[in-house]
């Protein structure tokens, strides 16, 4: 990879998530040469992509091109790269346009879906990490309504109306809301000819309550707001397999479904190199200390959804979304920037600024560190705090025309099947790895 | 196809363009019941296409639900598909969902790219006819300088960062004042470590003029201002080859590119059963009475694009674009009613609004009937007219404010690789017929 050397240290980030671009951001007019590569050549902001998928909003109202967060700061290169391997012995990695050496490794890689090695769901079930899956969720929800017109047969025109979704943490409970409002707002005028109050949507946990990282009380609420909506709830229900046609239970419930939504788990996007079993912990994460520093390993680190960092108050490692890896972002990067100027890094704590989830219009659910609040408050303050963490104000401007449109009006104007969906692609796009 | 049979004449129109849709909105709230096929859910305002190659608009502004478009109309129906044949003798038509009986038949399946019989060239350009299509080019134009930043091979850069247009009708123009603008406005910023002076953009005329459907004042003034922002205009040059490295011409003139894109001709999308040599005239357009009825054919009418209607103002039949279309589905439409009400039909004249191209901001040309104009004002002209004809409210409120946005900061945010294109795509693309 022909770039150039200098007499600054180089610093390479694998990663143009929340964690990788909030550090880049730290390192700027610093006395460093920074890389970084991503297998995109945008920011994805992921929290909204189940709005893309209900045609909400398109691709780049959430993705930032991140030549552009990178253009002012002088010193700095991205590459559009998939990294293959870490050589940590030779200071190097791999990738499918070459090799690189660095002085300092950042490994921001983030998350990807977790299937529990189930191959079965893997193959015939949707996912929603990135962009391209998310218009591909979109093409086929609109896709399904389009072919049960052509349907005489009652049970193949259900299952086609029927979506289930496998796991109720935000990205599971906020899609089935959207889903609700479609099912409510839009499907009926959209398909006159079709008798939209067969389509379900059902919501899969296997744990006893929805939002389980969220407060009681949110959980709670969460399900109320959801089963206002219509959509059916299932607690304490482990889905044990899909095979494109019936999902299956630990129960003797199953769903006859033409779309299985995985939205059960992730696990760290791992590369070759650095995924060694001594490194990791549950769930492909890697073990850092309170420096972010890759234990074992001089000069690599790991910062956001991939780092497993221990605190008193995180003994089983951080929340696995954008506040964390922003905040350990922010401090790797001026840890860096102590540690060129010869002074000692200093250990990382994660400030829980809380967490919120949204489950349709004036419905939300917030937990603050200090209180808590649910309903159209909650959901206000949802929104604000979502146009603030967008990059780039364009973006915030045609988010909120839109959310204003979509709240007027009920309606969502992307529901366009742009690119048609195959159902062949699904084995393939599980398969590309989440960098 | 199960459309429910009722006493109302069934009228089916194959296509969603301007032409069928004007046609459609027409026959809201008749004695009819009406069908309307197409192969995307979706209303293409084809004359931004170019904006959406350069990433200056996402498609979701310039595409338009059809089923949102006749959701407010009884007895109307979209259906999803391919109709692959039509067989007027037994007033059928046969799709890829099934066949169906019609009483009127409306063919407005519009154009698509038309090669002249150059397989090679076919294979390995890019076009620009469909959203999918512009989708391809973003990505690709973006992949190019990714690739051409890998390159230490002086020629393969240049041919990465070298754009040959063909064709200088209104798209070739506005798509070369478009590469220019980025040129200038974001690539050096984007790709500081390459030489973008490098970069050329070609546009290749075979007659002696770019914008030849135009005044001959428009024409020079659209040189004019193409030449100041850089690009390089051909005139008389014909091209007679592409391998996918190097375009040929009839002189001694060649281009090394990676990047060839065919906006030189356009040919009516006929389908089968109605495309004999008697029906066709040149380009395969389908010869039409002042009725728009097809020559021949009970009950079978073309509009838009694929029709050739002659006119004494018109001897070579209608220009290929969106007035002549909206005007014919417009006029259809009344026909269509006078004949269920036992009225004689009226025999159509086309009522030239005039025309219009955009080169660049502040960069346009505006021929009206009366008096011609180019410059700001004409650039603020084009504005308006395109702003009105978009469909939707809210099509109109995103598309304004990224235009006001990539105004003022000289920007398009929409330079986002969200699905990477891959050459061998460009043949099956070209395959897709343009219904």
């Amino acid at each position: 990879m022909n770039i150039p050397l200098t007499s600054h240290p180089r610093v390479v980030i694998i990663g143009g998530g929340f964690a990788g671009l909030s550090l880049a951001k730290k390192l700027a007019r610093q006395e460093l040469q920074v890389v970084l590569l991503d297998r995109h050549n945008y920011h994805t902001f992921q929290p909204l992509l189940y709005q893309v998928s209900t045609g909400g909003l398109e691709p780049d109202s959430i993705a930032y091109p991140i030549r552009k967060v990178l253009k002012d700061f002088p010193n700095f290169f991205f590459r559009l790269a998939n990294v293959e391997t870490i050589e940590p012995e030779a200071k190097t990695i791999l990738t499918d346009i070459g090799s690189l050496k660095y002085d300092h490794l950042v490994i921001a890689t983030g998350s990807k879906t977790n299937f529990f090695g189930n191959a079965s769901i893997k193959a015939n079930s949707m996912v929603m990490k990135t962009i391209p899956q998310s218009l591909n969720l979109r093409s086929l929800i609109l896709q399904n309504f389009e072919q049960a017109l052509l349907k005489s047969d009652l049970n193949e025109r259900n299952a086609l109306m029927n979506f289930v979704i496998v796991g109720a943490g935000p990205t599971g409970v906020e899609l089935a809301g959207a889903l609700a409002e479609i099912k409510k707002g839009i499907l009926p005028k959209d398909y006159p000819d079709l008798d939209i109050r067969q389509m379900q949507i059902n919501l899969v946990q296997a744990s006893d309550r929805v939002l389980p990282a969220m407060s009681e009380v949110s959980s709670r609420k969460a399900e109320i707001f959801l089963e206002r909506l219509g959509v059916d709830v299932w607690k304490d229900v482990r889905v044990t397999n899909y095979d494109g046609e019936t999902v299956t239970t630990e129960t003797d419930l199953c769903f006859k479904t033409a779309t299985l939504i995985w939205t059960a788990g992730v696990e760290g996007a791992t590369i070759k190199g650095v995924d060694s079993k001594e490194l990791l912990v549950k769930g492909n994460r890697i073990r850092v200390d309170r420096f972010n520093q890759v234990e074992g390993l001089e000069n690599i680190y790991a910062i956001g959804d991939i780092a497993w960092m221990e605190e008193e108050k995180f003994p089983h490692g951080h929340p696995m979304m954008a506040q964390p890896a922003i905040q350990q972002g922010k401090h790797l990067g001026e840890n860096l920037i102590r540690l060129t100027n010869g002074k000692k890094m200093k250990p990382f704590s994660y400030h829980d600024k809380g967490s919120m989830a949204t489950v349709g219009r004036n419905k939300a659910v917030v937990d603050l560190p200090r209180f808590r609040f649910q309903g159209v408050f909650a959901w206000f303050v949802w929104m604000f705090v979502h146009l603030f963490f967008l990059i780039g104000f364009r973006n915030r401007v045609v988010v909120f025309i839109n959310w204003v449109y979509n709240y007027i009006r009920f309606d969502r104007e992307a529901r366009l099947i742009i690119r048609p969906y195959k159902k062949k692609e699904v084995a393939e796009a599980a398969e590309v790895k989440n960098v």
